[in-house]
């Protein structure tokens, strides 16, 4: 007899928002975060996931995933190099999974307010500014402060998206995953909070991923940039 | 006094036709150059121009290039891993300068030619393969064969190209570099040669180069890849 392929609830889920992969470090995935913001508020579904530049980049995870930012201390001394960009992001990964634990409208308002701190305001991203963020952004701050001190939970949780992450082969952010399967790193220089422009800038992004020529790249030449408007 | 910008004649010639890089050894520019043919038909100007894919990527010019692909013999040994493909892309760019001299209609003829022998019908880039192109598109062969033997300009011919675009930063092929100056690999899987969809296709490129987003890259994640239609 056939198998049945009725979806679970779980999978129903999965497949009519559209996931958005991001780390705080990135500027990119700043303006990313923004864009989705303003289609977010007109009736377009977005979920919030974490990427981990510094475990994607790291010469040891070339081939397999050997070194792990969730194994990392955040009491260990600075990294140098591009180390040096470690304990901030994984820092704000975990007030990330504190704040979601708040409820989605919570998290999208913490994650707005660190990436405007960091990107914006160029403060950078210590417990002080995270502290900050869930100021601004209404957080019940015992609550968000109990939630921090579980770190063991809070790191399981980013774990689990850093490997679903691993599974689409993300490798830079903003990358989004279309609840059609498609999925793209999305790159541009101009940050927008206007919900036309917003729409304008993601439906050309969707018609390049969903043509019929199959798309794989479109990327500029080395020495000829984007412009930002 | 102020200086009168007149442009010259070679400026203008530049300034409306799209430059279109490619190396024979490439699939993706074969789709490329098809989907320029396609729209040359209906009256968009492009420029045909070399980029050597293993002159890009090789690992001595990373840096600053040492390793010239206009310096090596064709006489040599057959190259091992990456340096196989040295012989037959090389050939294949001295063979097209030479049909260059013919015309433009019969440099886009032997290219067209080439590509479709070594990619729709799994030729090799050999000299056989280089004499039936030029045969099926129309060259005199004579003067074909000639051009071939001065093999010293037409290295140096293909030698101005590839500095060129190492100028605008090429990495990969086919790249356009527009009239308005954006240039950017273009990665597709679909082979078109319908017009209506060649001219849908370069619209959505061009829209993604000169929106007011920025964007400089939009790139599959890793196991997303693009389904050819």
């Amino acid at each position: 007899m056939p198998r049945m392929t009725q979806p679970t609830h779980s999978t129903q889920q999965a497949t009519v928002s559209t996931e958005l992969y991001f780390d705080f470090l990135c500027p990119y995935a700043w303006r990313g975060v923004e864009l989705a913001a303003v289609l977010k508020a007109e009736g377009e579904a977005f979920t919030l996931r974490h990427y981990s530049l510094v475990e994607g980049n790291h010469a040891e995870n070339a081939k397999e995933l050997t070194w792990r930012v969730t194994e990392q201390s955040l009491d260990a001394p600075d990294g140098d190099g591009y180390m040096k960009y470690l304990k901030p992001s994984l820092r704000a990964f975990l007030a990330s999974h504190a704040a979601a634990l708040q409820g989605e409208a919570a998290h999208w308002a913490f994650t707005l307010a660190l990436f405007r701190a960091h990107h914006e305001r160029k403060e950078p991203l210590t417990d002080d500014t995270i502290q900050a963020a869930a100021q601004e952004a209404g957080l019940d701050l015992n609550a968000f402060a109990a939630a921090l001190a579980e770190e063991a939970a809070r790191r399981a949780e980013l774990r689990a998206e850093l490997d679903a992450a691993r599974e689409v082969g993300v490798f830079g952010t903003p990358t989004y995953v279309l609840p059609t399967g498609e999925a793209a790193y999305y790159r541009f220089e101009t940050l927008t909070r206007e919900p036309a422009q917003a729409r304008e800038w993601w439906t050309l992004y969707r018609t390049v991923l969903t043509s019929e020529a199959g798309i794989g790249t479109i990327k500029r030449a080395k020495n000829r940039p984007p412009r930002r408007a």
